[in-house]
């Protein structure tokens, strides 16, 4: 379903099947919360580049890390982008081939990053292992000025965003309706395997890690 | 662990941490036979663009389809673009926190889609429906002349193409091996869900439904 919001630019306007467009930040931040990856696309001397990388939120922006010596962080501070993050929700089937479809949840972000420094950099570190493992920040040896030194955060505002989520059913035209082939989700979820202690760990599991199997 | 094989040119040449980096087929085609949806990055007017959207593969190609009103589609015959697929195996919990880390496999594929038509583009287009649900195809409604008019099927040779891939337990520095902190990995699995008719639906499920579950 749309909803009422619009999209804010040309480029976010979501044309085909528009019907599953949401300009709403409710619906962008849980496609972001549950994400712990983003792939970002922007242009260079040797052509356009695809490349995944950790990501999360805070408030109005996302964030993204990487070392000084990064050549996407570089090229990232030097003009646009565009971030974008799917999650694949199930397989849709339907009586006929071509109204075969797929439910996701996407979302796509235009804009620039920005650096973001000095204590707010510190600040967005630690948000990120929150948002990973809350409760693993307090047990780890913390960065070091040298490490903090050598690593840039970025963050790219969310202002200029679209999502695009399919749910639900299949949808046949009238006249397969009848078409004697099963019809329905086949629905995927991103599940927890039992956590695998390092060869060298003799500590029990902390509560965070017990609950990896139960989240 | 590196493999032998170099990269095919200079921008599929692995920078960071290169020894994740993989240029052999054989781990390339299985991280595209792994995946549903892959991303692609292409510029136009707007600026860099990144879009999922679903493949699959055959031989050394990877395919993509769409309508024949997608703009993407459009672009991709006009210039290259960069084709991304991104797999999360796990959580890296290490001592410190700047050695924490991601397992992951990634492909990264540079090149120019070419037009499949006919009754190649009939038989790409049989195939993804044989990789998403082996057997489905013999049951559903086939596609018409007009759908298939309607349509594009694009690939793009494997040919310019980059794997990343991390696996095992975290690497922490010799120093901070001692530190009370537990380490180890926390795996995510792509999972399946019982299958979800639809509500008109009065079909008894099909064999490779009925398999969704165990597989």
């Amino acid at each position: 379903m749309n909803d009422t919001a619009s999209a804010p630019s040309a480029r976010t306007r979501v044309r085909r099947v528009a019907t599953n467009a949401h300009y709403h930040s409710t619906t962008l931040h849980a496609i972001i919360d549950d994400a712990y990856l983003c792939h970002i696309a922007f242009g260079d001397a040797s052509g356009a580049h695809c490349i995944p990388t950790a990501c999360w939120r805070e408030g109005d922006y996302l964030y993204i890390h990487g070392s000084n010596g990064s050549r996407m962080l570089k090229r990232l501070m030097d003009g646009e982008c565009c971030v974008t993050i799917t999650h694949l929700d199930g397989l849709v089937l339907a009586r006929s081939a071509f109204s075969h479809s797929m439910n996701y949840r996407s979302a796509m972000i235009y804009g620039r990053f920005e650096v973001v420094e000095g204590a707010d950099a510190r600040h967005a570190m630690e948000a990120f292992m929150e948002k990973l493992l809350p409760g693993r920040q307090a047990d780890v040896r913390p960065g070091s000025d040298k490490e903090y030194a050598a690593t840039t955060v970025m963050r790219i505002p969310l202002a200029e965003a679209a999502c695009k989520v399919r749910t639900g059913p299949p949808n046949d035209d009238e006249e397969d309706l009848g078409w004697p082939a099963w019809a329905g989700v086949l629905p995927f979820a991103r599940a927890h395997l039992p956590p695998v202690a390092d060869a060298a760990c003799t500590l029990e599991a902390p509560a965070y890690v017990r609950r990896w199997q139960q989240e």
